[in-house]
């Protein structure tokens, strides 16, 4: 096992080489036969993925975890979509980051250059394949892909069409090894390559905060990620109540199974007698669980009325949990001090927002709640790739060191230093 | 050990929410005292440092590790000009590094903000322990140092000497646990510090590869490091011979023992006969000691003459290694290629450089050296954040997630994005 990662990370280090000499038009030229190649092969696609679903439900996987899984043509081709539009974007290396001259006359320009070689770990969704493949290939990082062992047929698919097609266009240009599947689901493979310093660059963990967790345990080279998205709304005494309303709304049920949904909403307490009522009346329309503390439960109960939503007393773990679905925490607090303090140690530093009229209260929120991103009167729902204007997102990293929050593609690359000098010497 | 640890990461995790709410001046005027501090206790510092001196002579430390282990008052008084130095560098933190207005309306705007814990691990030097917190300081951080324990006696006392400091200047609003030191030398402290991903955010080892190494394999949070500095000069074809001779000189021998100092000389085949012997006769001056190969070996001789340098036959090793000395490696190559060939093998991606007049071989050199700092015409010896104009630095990274190259008080910042709305929920 460690030899054969060891093939792989080299092999990738080689073509990521490769890579980083392809123009802008070259790599684009080969994304955009990608997404052609994948439509052409939407009946064999479709076919290798029926293979995994029966494996799947051989393993007695379940109905989501399946609905994950499957490809029709319409996943495809919006898979595909996904290729035209990352050819799209601009280029983002080569880009001019900073730039000085000295004293002496030395002039330094600090240049946005791939990453190198990056491994991807996610599970079951076989589109990421190609969505993490493509946006690493634009950016000049040749990557090693390592999705679930349920997924691999058309995982291996997937890689396969993208390599044969950038190889039709460049031929002996394009580097075969620029885009690699694990071709083994043996559990041992992944920390064997997260020991491969030399080859390895970057690990970026997909998935549920356990496979996260065990990523993180065992890797030797640089991870950015996220464990979970924690997300919380708080409700200031200042805000414009039917503006908290409508955000919390949108932050709780617009999408609830994504990392940027809403799990807790604070509210300020003075306020919560005209504010609750409504609110949770309006998430029982939606027929949103309530996880409430005993002060906030009679409001919410009065909101709710002879609707169908439940409400139970919220226990500590509670307000640690994402809940990816229709489940909302309620807290009454005395103020911004509490709202932070219950942030702080609830929150997963990933998205939080306060609604409020008044700015100096903003402020203070907005600088001491230490997550990726921060809110006043916008919902958390915003923190993605595409809603920042990154064009594609790869993922969303609450990590303080490389990138944070949304990455797209200029988080995908790292930057050099170049020196130019006419016989400069150091005194 | 991991409770002892637990508390020291839980303490600095509170000390980075309050220095994150400091003013810049309070920041510099705290500063300003703990240089005071510093130069007002020159005598007692001076008999713990003396302390470790006799402890260290006991283990049997050698004459240069002593060397870097003594603090006199001219180094006592560097170290508080150096405090006074970052005091007047400006307040990276809040720094707006992107700002977007989206087609909707909401305002993005991406902010520098503290990283928030650091972990300093270091050898001997106990002017590191003042260098190192000031610069985190200055940048909102807490820090957690673990010096060498041979230094333990003056570590300690710089590090109660700053926090007093602090205290003197803000009182209470001065977190006294900004700057920890460890205060056990348990080789178990390493990895139970860097176990914990809740409370600390980064480390950064400095020093000799071993401890560099042992670092990154037992850490689970991120590490920013360089192992260690094999630098190159190659002499290109097109190179004004005399320009080459400088940057040789100047990068193997300002100051060999700095990890920017070159190790291996790269000369083009088809001037080596020109180029060498004098080259050789200059750094022989030096009594720079050669490792050639054996093309470059009978010219090497010639040049050294009857002086009393030597030369042996480099192995493949000696191309690896970093000496910190006199000693200079040699190799002909057979155009760029060659030479690039050979850094990619060899080097450390530090700092590389090329001589040459030709500038579309310089500019493919530029690209395909994959180094944090990469130089034409200029001595590697400038890959320094002062040189930089970043003011001080904390190290060099040759990592490519979060800083490469020079760490100056940028560098030791992250950033966090914050939403500006006016009601705006995710349609």
């Amino acid at each position: 096992m460690r030899e054969q990662m060891t093939v792989l990370g080299r092999q990738a280090r080689e073509a990521s080489r490769a890579l980083a000499g392809l123009t802008a038009d070259e790599k684009d030229r080969c994304l955009r036969a990608m997404a052609d190649s994948l439509e052409s092969a939407v009946p064999v696609l479709v076919e290798a993925n029926r293979r995994d679903l029966e494996v799947g439900r051989g393993l007695g996987l379940s109905g989501a975890m399946l609905d994950r899984l499957a490809l029709d043509e319409a996943r495809i081709r919006a898979m595909s979509q996904g290729l035209r539009e990352v050819a799209d974007l601009p280029d983002p290396v080569g880009r001019v980051l900073d730039e000085r001259t000295r004293p002496n006359g030395l002039r330094l320009v600090k240049v946005a250059v791939p990453i190198g070689v990056i491994v991807i770990i996610y599970e079951s969704r076989p589109n990421v394949t190609a969505e993490a493949a493509s946006l690493c290939f634009k950016t000049g990082n040749a990557t090693i892909l390592r999705g679930g062992k349920e997924a691999l047929n058309s995982n291996r698919f997937i890689a396969d069409t993208l390599v044969s097609a950038g190889r039709r266009v460049l031929g002996d240009r394009f580097p075969s090894h620029a885009i690699q599947l694990v071709g083994t689901t043996d559990r041992e493979a992944v920390p064997e390559l997260l020991a491969l310093t030399e080859y390895v660059d970057l690990c970026m963990p997909r998935g549920g905060e356990g496979l996260i967790r065990a990523v993180t345990a065992c890797s030797r080279v640089p991870v950015i990620k996220h464990y979970k998205g924690v997300c919380h709304v708080y409700v200031h005494a200042a805000a414009d109540l039917q503006m908290a309303e409508d955000i919390v709304f949108n932050a709780k049920c617009q999408r609830p199974s994504t990392c940027n949904a809403a799990e807790t909403l604070l509210v300020d307490r003075s306020i919560a007698g005209g504010f609750l009522p409504c609110m949770a009346s309006r998430l029982a329309g939606k027929n949103v669980g309530f996880h409430a503390d005993s002060d906030s439960m009679p409001l919410i109960r009065f909101g709710i009325g002879n609707r169908t939503s439940t409400v139970r007393e919220a226990t500590d773990a509670d307000f640690s949990t994402e809940y990816n679905d229709y489940i909302l925490n309620v807290r009454l607090v005395d103020g911004l001090d509490e709202a932070v303090a219950h942030i702080r140690k609830h929150g997963s530093a990933h998205s939080d927002a306060i609604v409020t009229g008044d700015a100096a209260v903003a402020e203070r929120f907005l600088r001491e709640v230490d997550s990726a991103a921060v809110y006043w009167n916008a919902s958390t729902r915003f923190t993605d790739g595409r809603e920042y204007g990154m064009g594609a997102e790869i993922g969303i990293s609450t990590d303080k060191i490389g990138a944070r929050g949304p990455m797209g593609l200029e988080e995908l690359c790292s930057y050099k230093w170049i020196g130019y000098g006419t016989g400069h010497v150091r005194g």
